[in-house]
């Protein structure tokens, strides 16, 4: 992508900086826009060959409708939007090459390669794919080629279920109004995992949490047998039901069999990266 | 502990083997009787000073009360139960001191030490406790003293709350006959370490992970709570309401807000480390 001018709506966001430096480090020329800067969506697109899209949910389309009719078919249009089908439908009625794409990871992080991307690759008269594939992959990311509704449906159990689940548990704590410092003074490895986790979510955008749900076509699906399998689990423990309890256990234990040495391994290696990690505190 | 003898009974389990080690690398003098062993549980009782109960959690009782006659005053009586009112009231009811314990953690780790143990001292009219402290603290572990009750309330979020969670969400994925790894090429850093901890659960015994939110008091309280609260996230998703959703996330985010800085920068400490453990397989 050397010879092409990337412009990045939205550039001042945290996704936006992130992506900019990466490029930056690469010498490669980066236009950015937002609500302050003083360069406009419609120069961006006027100065930039390929725009990606990085502002929140609720504003990408208005933002590809803003700056659809100013974009030709030179150009590619790209966005990081967490949900594909929605924004996808609507950069395909500009006259832009179309590959939507979702950076699996928001930062902060240490590192931003090793991490996923997915692309949803649509309209590709140039070529521009291989370019793309070709950058990201000698920075060190892993590439995933999907369909939009393959996306959104994949998105639905990684952003819907896991991050609803973590929201539901961080909502009881602080219903039960937990002394969390006290907990933490008993804590199991796994425990203060999932505090890190629930922790990390609550210092992000409502915003973002809340409208990956709303949007997402699979969330009432994902949601009602997640309800359902609740209050199964929920009566069985409640009413001492141990046979039916060691049933359901053992099915699923079947069914993550495949997975299961990899989840031991893994696990055990954090739970040990997590004690050294509180040895230098 | 030099020069007392430690008798494990159920010394061949997970927890019994770990233990016996450890003190084994000390040259301390253990004994083990189990299913198998030709040494009975009465005879190990008649040769040890403090004498440990490994056993399962619907086990625990019945074997304090079998050994319970033969304990004299002079013998120190611990138990590993992950429920501690229940078995220490039994315990009580021999001659000997009574310390529960309960280590938070469960074996295959890389280490023990640094991990959490928790005892609950009830009857120590010969001074075990220092011992005991003085053992664990220069092996390395973090010590928490408390009384039972407190310990299965706080329990009652540790193991019951996260655990039936984590349980929840795997039985979900497999009830949506989810092609675990299809999904986990796209996974993110949160998704990878859920799919972990959920595996984790369910390479273990499934009498385990029913027994104790069957027996810890405070189960059906917690569970209430979360079924509400989930009942409440869900419905407001379900129905867009975003004004809903800002105020349920932003009350809960103010709650982590002391956890905040600790939980942004551990969590970012592990997807870094997943990343380089991912890099060596």
């Amino acid at each position: 992508m050397n010879e092409q001018t990337i412009g990045i709506i939205g550039g001042l966001g945290i996704m936006g900086r992130a992506f900019t430096q990466l490029f930056q480090e690469d010498n490669l020329q980066v236009l950015c826009s937002d609500i302050n800067t003083e360069l406009t969506n419609q120069e961006l697109v006027r100065q930039s060959d390929i725009i990606i899209i990085s502002v929140p949910i609720d504003q990408t389309i208005p933002v590809i409708q803003e700056i659809g009719e100013a974009l030709t078919e030179k150009q590619l249009l790209m966005d990081f939007t967490s949900i594909k089908t929605e924004p996808i439908e609507a950069m395909l009625q500009t006259k832009a090459d179309v590959i939507g794409m979702h950076p699996m990871f928001s930062p902060p992080m240490d590192s931003l390669t090793n991490q996923t991307i997915v692309l949803t690759p649509i309209r590709d008269r140039r070529g521009w794919l291989s370019l793309v594939l070709d950058y990201f992959q000698k920075k060190g990311f892993k590439l995933q080629i999907t369909s939009p509704e393959r996306h959104d449906e994949i998105m639905g159990l990684i952003q819907v279920l896991i991050h609803f689940n973590l929201m539901t548990l961080g909502i009881t704590l602080s219903r039960l109004e937990i002394d969390l410092s006290e907990a933490l003074e008993y804590t199991s490895p796994t425990f203060q995992i999932e505090l890190d986790l629930i922790g990390r979510i609550f210092t992000q955008s409502s915003e973002l949490y809340g409208t990956i749900p709303m949007r997402n076509p699979f969330t009432r699906q994902i949601l009602e047998q997640h309800t359902k399998t609740l209050d199964t689990l929920r009566e069985i423990i409640l009413k001492k039901d141990s046979e039916s309890f060691k049933e359901l256990f053992e099915k699923t234990s079947d069914y993550f069999q495949p997975f299961k040495t990899k989840a031991l391994a893994e696990s055990s290696y954090l739970f040990s990266q997590l004690v050294e990690f509180n040895g230098k505190q």
